[in-house]
């Protein structure tokens, strides 16, 4: 039988897991950080009739421009973006690779602060970009000083920032931000995939989109909007980026059934939205309650908390919590575990089952 | 105005243009090599069922693995292959990249034989990979002998062979590939989209799979299953192949949607397939009226026709057909175009502009 180490591989996969969280079949799922809340109906009524009058027509490409679906995303954002300003692809994922086949790869540097989204370094090993980490502070913290000196230290042409920040669950003030785009030489890149969840008086990158051309915030549908399964990210920033990025972009990238669904789903765009606020108060109450057993807790402006474990043994919390049905992440601190907020129902089982092993 | 020129894009992007062939609202389109037949009704129903099955279920993410389809596709395929064999992604210019990423990328080489698919050195370009072209001979055609020499030549670590060949249109004898499977210390991908066209007696390279552990096979549903909004490319390989694709794959690139509409038009293989014979009815014709008009053409195996414009200025050709409604492809070799062979109506179009312009 031929094993991967009888294929030629590039030397950097070797010895490497595909990413990923288990797909375990367990009652509670609070590890993937999706929203537990299924599609409304009028929302997937709304789909079915958009996506019934393009089936017929699936003979043919796809708009490879996606003009229709950047026009409503451009819509949905504000700040008086226009489809120019936006681009989409199958998940922020893809966006993301997008960026750095455009303005890193090969012979160039892309700089992360970690613990942050753990695709982010993936991404840039699997676009042949050369990696520097940052660190975050002992508390996960990240402030404007710490980034810019980084910055200045490492010279990349492209800087990741998370905000909220995942796994930490904290968003970034939005000085750290104009900072990195002030002090950088090459792009920067805001992750904002779990913007809607922030605690009021978050103000989020797209503000700064006018001001930075070098500036790119990227978003997904997989959150708030409820979409994890349609696989929908995007981009906002200057149109002169979204050109640069259709020079790697695979054509008709997005199919035809992608487009329709996520633009239903921008129609209605209250209805699905209106789980965020459900979700917001499980967050928060997780949070408190956590705090209240003495737990250490970052600050959640997402919809998953990061605390600490009840033992030093996390890795025997995770599997402890499995065994009675709730399955959370080991984000890889020693130490910490990240928990999704679900639904009330599904808080309840995860805050009975962790208060067994308190 | 930002433009990019401004941008710290890479400087082997800097004066491209986008890839992509015009999206033209024009009366008869020719030029992407579409299936002209829209999705039978029954098929359409199927999707429609298959579909609103998952609509409600998207807050959550696919499955990353895609079994069901990837079973749906081996059963397909035959050859005694399973699940196991067969990988899929949104389309075969994301399963080519993926395999380039794994077994390509930075400081490695892929050889390909112009003229072929375009999107294969622009796909080696996008993820670092140095390209070298074998060429084809002067009336297009590739023999074992020029293949061995140029994998001798340039001991390339990714070899892309294309049968039937987009746009020459004619399928491999068998033995060529043979023979860069055996010569090659590397991969051999052999891009198959066009498979289900190819005339009686044609073997495909499905029958190598089990003897080549290093031989790829891309297959697409854009063509024959007339899916070419769905957005479905997949591969069949050795086991291993799969399991090193899953190194550089993006998590849950594949819409529940996608995975759905796919194995809904799977199951209905029989109904989409019966376009296959009517479209190869119209390429037999369009061949054999250009013949008759004393023009160039090449064998087509596939859903389209190469053929040699009867005036020196094929641009002027190109423009002229399009002036009478007919969009065809300019593939960037003088002297010739490329025509789609669409329904007998829209043939019936195109062989009358061009018999005006004899």
């Amino acid at each position: 039988m031929t094993t991967l180490d009888d294929l030629p591989l590039r030397d950097e996969l070797r010895g490497m897991s595909p990413y990923g969280a288990p797909q375990l079949d367990v009652a509670v799922r609070l590890n993937t950080n999706e929203n537990s809340y299924p599609v409304p109906d009028a929302a997937v009524e709304e789909m079915e009739k958009a996506l019934s009058a393009v089936l017929r027509d699936l003979n043919r490409y796809p708009d490879r421009d996606a003009v229709a679906l950047r026009t409503d995303l451009a819509a949905y954002l504000g700040h008086a973006l226009t489809w120019k300003h936006v681009w989409a692809a199958n998940g922020s994922n893809e966006i993301q690779q997008q960026l750095l086949q455009t303005f890193a790869g090969p012979g160039r540097t892309a700089l992360g602060f970690t613990p942050s989204y753990s695709m982010h370094p993936l991404l840039a090993a699997g676009t042949g970009t050369a990696w520097v980490d940052g660190r975050r502070a002992g508390d996960y913290t990240l402030s404007a000083e710490h980034v810019v000196a980084k910055i200045r230290e490492y010279d990349p042409d492209l800087v990741f920032l998370c905000s909220p920040n995942n796994p930490t669950g904290t968003a970034l003030p939005l000085d750290v931000v104009e900072a990195a785009a002030e002090a950088a030489r090459g792009m920067v890149i805001v992750d904002e995939a779990y913007a809607e969840f922030a605690r009021p008086g978050t103000v989020f990158a797209l503000s700064l989109v006018e001001r930075f051309p070098r500036l790119v915030v990227t978003r997904t549908m997989s959150k708030a909007f409820a979409l994890a399964g349609g696989r929908l990210g995007y981009l906002a920033a200057d149109p002169a980026v979204v050109d640069a990025v259709q020079l790697v972009r695979l054509p008709y990238h997005l199919s035809a059934m992608t487009q329709a669904v996520a633009r239903a789903a921008l129609a209605h765009t209250d209805a699905l939205l209106s789980t965020v606020d459900a979700v917001k108060e499980q967050r928060d109450r997780i949070v408190a309650t956590l705090r209240g057993w003495g737990l250490p807790v970052a600050d959640s402006d997402a919809n998953f908390v990061l605390f600490g474990a009840p033992r030093e043994d996390s890795k025997g919390v995770w599997q402890a919590l499995l065994d009675r049905g709730v399955l959370i992440r080991d984000v890889g601190l020693p130490g910490w575990l990240r928990v999704t907020a679900g639904t009330p129902e599904e808080t309840t089982a995860f805050l009975n089952a962790l208060e067994e092993l308190l």
